[in-house]
């Protein structure tokens, strides 16, 4: 038995585990990310996750294949460095990949949260044993990884994958990249909120205000969706109109990557057939016709955990060459 | 000095030619595509070409690598077999790699035309040495062919690639492809053309009318772009929008893929720099800063020839594993 260390660096919190080669979770732990430290101390923060999950595992260090660090931005792989992370601005720049290496005496590769959640679920999850998939995180923002041939693309400066920047509304909202209309600014978590809130300034008899406790910046996309469940007129035209955005950019993807599998993960997935329904209605009626017949379109199936299990899964094909 | 052979099959025309590892055309012929040829007939008539060339080429035949053939449809490349050619009906679901190889007594290869074109231009064009690149074909309809990391993007089936179906409006006009809104039905030669009609009907004085010798079936793209050039309001505004949102399309692309350089190759090529410097301006306005900043976008160089030399990369690129 192999083991290898996944960690899922986000913006708030850092989730590690140590996994088998055969994907068993042996241990897991999260805490805050040390997102305020000096950049010179940030590899020690990493190592120090490691050094910490594998002496509590226990495990003979001997089978240690190695650690992988997803990081929400975009990333150098071959450099092991973050070249942009607008949550993270102390871990730019840095070859965090090197330093790690060498503090935690083990081989640490650094990779886009996106890519690990895509691995995780054609390796342990919603897309099981795909070549081409593509894995979309649906919350505050929409980021996607995408799996070509087995392999991750990443583009000429590990920029690839944004697919939540895909222009789908040429007028459309301002979006947080600085573009309007893209996919983000019309079928993200935020997106869903905020229009949440624009129709409740309308509806004054909204269910939005019933679970949002009259209080309008307690209306997030949950609330929408969950009044929108309960059959609230103003929420379901809301969840309507981001599913069909979403909807549209999942077609585009289909017409472009011709998957085998596309996943929808992140925050917004647990809304389930909220969201999974009008998109496979959307790929059907928008996608070109053979190739909407064969693909599938899932939720993912691994929740916050499939960073992690992508990241061990990305040491262990590292070390398959 | 090794050779191959490229053939760029076409809804009308066949081009193919004798070409040497180093991309010099040794011999290149045109010739109508057999398109009514009952399936049975249409490797002959490959095959028929091939034996053409090499005769008329009198090279060495041991120098021959092989022969790659591009159509314009869905090709399974692996099974040598178009699965859908909406212009070359009779061409579809036949194993024609195989068929060709056994009746020409040489390896070949069957590809989507899109991809041999962008082989071509990273090959000899305007995007040599790039191994992270998209090929736009701007015609009748809009295709491309992508690289990732010097692989040609095909997709589970052979379908992936085609960026004229990523949705650009969600209620346009209605595509070739069945669906609304496609980037192909907005900025296409086509949907040109008929832009240029529908607003030569709102304006009589248009150079339009000149150009076209008062014959409304007359205005195609050529004379939309002939007009603007010469200062026509009406003709520049229809050039204006579809520009933009071919540069939309173009920005979208940058994002999902990071692609070192963008070629914009096709019959709407000609138009040069009417077409180039919108979606210039449109992938810095557009496209994620730091993609943008550093990624090229530039006109085909290659114009007819890309695909026949592309088919001939295809060939020495199988060559070496």
């Amino acid at each position: 038995m192999a083991i290898a260390v996944g960690i899922d660096v986000g913006g708030t919190q850092t989730k590690a585990a140590v996994v088998t080669d055969s994907g068993q979770i042996l241990l897991e732990l999260t805490e805050p990310t040390a997102s305020a430290l000096p950049p010179s101390e940030v590899p020690a923060f990493v190592a120090g996750l490691i050094s910490r999950l594998l002496a509590e595992a226990s495990t003979d260090s001997t089978q240690m294949a190695g650690a992988c660090v997803g990081l929400p931005g975009v990333v150098e792989h071959r450099l092991g460095t973050a070249l942009s992370c607008p949550n993270l601005r102390t871990w730019e720049g840095i070859p965090l990949g090197p330093r790690v290496t060498e503090l935690a005496g083990v081989p640490v590769w650094i990779e886009r949260d996106a890519n690990l959640s895509v691995l995780g679920e054609v390796w342990q999850g919603a897309a099981r044993g795909a070549i081409h998939c593509v894995c979309f995180t649906l919350g505050t923002g929409i980021g996607a990884g995408v799996l070509v041939d087995g392999r991750l693309l990443r583009g000429a400066w590990g920029g690839a994958g944004e697919i939540g920047h895909i222009i789908v509304a040429r007028d459309g909202p301002r979006c947080s990249c600085g573009n309007r209309g893209c996919l983000e600014a019309l079928a993200s978590a935020s997106a869903i909120a905020r229009e949440g809130r624009h129709a409740a300034d309308r509806a004054a008899e909204s269910t939005l205000w019933t679970l949002a406790s009259g209080d309008r910046d307690a209306i997030t996309a949950e609330v929408v969706f969950g009044a929108a469940e309960q059959g609230d007129a103003t929420a379901r035209r809301v969840v309507a109109t981001a599913t069909e955005y979403l909807g549209l950019g999942v077609a585009s993807v289909v017409n472009v990557f011709n998957p085998e599998v596309v996943v929808l993960g992140g925050g917004m997935a647990a809304a389930g057939h909220q969201v999974l329904y009008p998109v496979r209605q959307a790929v059907q009626l928008r996608a070109r016709e053979p190739l909407a017949a064969r693909v599938r379109v899932e939720l993912a199936q691994l929740g916050m955990q499939a960073g992690m299990l992508g990241g061990a899964r990305a040491v262990f094909l590292a070390g398959q060459g």
